[in-house]
């Protein structure tokens, strides 16, 4: 039993209502039949927010559509789960205007990644609620098989532990410094986390495992984020480092996204983990995030504690 | 004469030598070549520092090399400027190297932009140092003509104010808010105003006329940039905005650089002028940064006392 200072939402049973709302980039119907299958397949029962499907530009609606949806997936009594349809931008954007005592009054576990990480800091700021780092429902076969479907569902639908171990297909997989962290595990896309730096929703991460992961940005642009967490004092008192995926991160220079993570992370005093499959690559597993965590460089596995109970 | 609170390097004038050093990217002989022609055509002596083409990926040499030739040009009595030859990325690596003792001892005019924003925001907080945000040494006359060259040689050499009007060719032109602003012209590149936020070289920016501009970002970046500075404070007590070339920045997406620009500015109630030739585009002008400004938005224009003395 878990005795770490969070809220942890009721676990998803057969039957439930789930939500899907898309509180950043806009979506499509189609992009998110294969997420609504799975869910449906798992005994859940999948609601669209009113907006999930609306588009301004790069954003899917206006922030007061978005937000408005949020709101309601954590109002409505019936709604048990909010999965995000995906990332992309606008998170931040809207996070201020959440009902933070309705989320409060009745936890709902949030499922979602990149873009996500910016809505489970402030979920975590407002409410120290646990979340659910994972795929969103435009899913993709191709780059969220069978495995990650089991992942996501073991973290939605059941309490146990999470474990995901380092693997050496794994483009971050060199990246280690041994030893063994424990902590609660806060973290998610890189560019969030810095573009949280100076805000209330940046977490303390004292005592911390943080988890990075990125995609599409050059290792030059990687070393900026993480030597920016490094010179704002964030990093100071942190437990240890869960490094994920860095998805389509080279460009032409001789310097690789490796080498970055290598150097601004290999002196921090502290436990780093390279190639865990969390992010935006092939394979994504599910973890919870704001949970205790112990990442065991030496053996080369992540656990964390459930995000549901 | 102008009163604002800020340590103005002497003007350089003919005969002096001032260093080309490079505190970021790495650079080539035959890409600084025209720089320091012009530089020598103004009377001015360049001289290269050590490592000025130093490389290591993206970095023109380890990070003590750049700073050892940072420490160099600062304490040698016979160098009178810092002419840097590029931006790119590295100078916030490097920046808590920086001899300050030595730069309030021998004030010297530091000439840049982009990366070297950072570099730049360093000196204001350490020295409370003026400088001039210009074109590097690794001069390509087909984005910086005459125009721009005559700029940064009035901005290094006389003790004139600089005045750059709003164009309308300029992409940012539609972005402005009436009125008329008065503070120190602080900013520069937006990734790296942003880097800055929650470390001690992010400057006060109450009172100030925040300078933007930013090159091959895409819009909903430049959204998450700007609604960073929004989230963190850091716009609070703003006198107005100055913005400069926002280059190559489109994307897919149907919502433009300026429409962004407009959304997350448009809304602060202060002045705002775009339209300024200042930044990665064609007709760079040359500004000071640190000194006293005035943000004329009725008129288009921005007025800044000089770097120098």
């Amino acid at each position: 039993m878990p005795t770490d200072d969070c809220l942890r939402p009721p676990v998803l049973r057969p039957g439930d209502p789930v939500m899907l709302v898309s509180p950043s980039g806009p979506t499509r119907p189609e992009r998110v039949a294969r997420g609504i299958e799975l869910l449906t397949g798992w005994g859940l029962r999948p609601v669209l927010a009113r907006h999930a499907y609306a588009r301004q530009g790069y954003l899917a609606g206006g922030d007061e559509l978005r937000a408005a949806d949020l709101n309601a997936a954590f109002a409505d009594p019936e709604v048990r789960g909010v999965i995000c349809t995906r990332g992309g931008y606008g998170a931040q954007r809207v996070v201020d205007l959440i009902d933070m005592a309705a989320v409060r009054r009745d936890p709902k576990v949030v499922a979602g990644f990149s873009d996500i990480t910016a809505l489970q800091f402030a979920l975590w700021r407002g409410a120290r609620l646990a979340s659910v780092h994972g795929p969103g429902a435009a899913w993709l076969d191709e780059r969220t098989p069978l495995s990650s479907a089991e992942s996501l569902h073991a973290a939605l639908m059941t309490t146990e532990p999470v474990t995901v171990a380092a693997a050496r297909d794994e483009e971050t997989y060199a990246v280690r410094v041994p030893g063994r962290a424990t902590g609660p595990l806060l973290g998610g896309n890189l560019c969030l986390i810095t573009a949280s730096i100076g805000t209330p929703d940046m977490p303390d991460l004292t005592g911390a495992v943080l988890l990075i992961e990125e995609v599409q940005e050059p290792p030059y642009k990687v070393d900026r984020m993480l030597t920016h967490l490094r010179r704002c004092g964030a990093l100071d008192g942190l437990a240890g480092v869960a490094v994920g995926q860095f998805t389509e991160c080279a460009d032409g220079w001789d310097t690789t996204v490796v080498d970055v993570l290598a150097d601004r992370l290999g002196d921090l005093g502290v436990p780093v983990l390279g190639g865990l499959p969390i992010g935006h690559g092939v394979g994504q597993l599910t973890v919870p995030v704001g949970t205790e965590a112990t990442l065991d460089a030496d053996a080369g596995i992540l656990t964390v504690t459930p995000a549901v109970a």
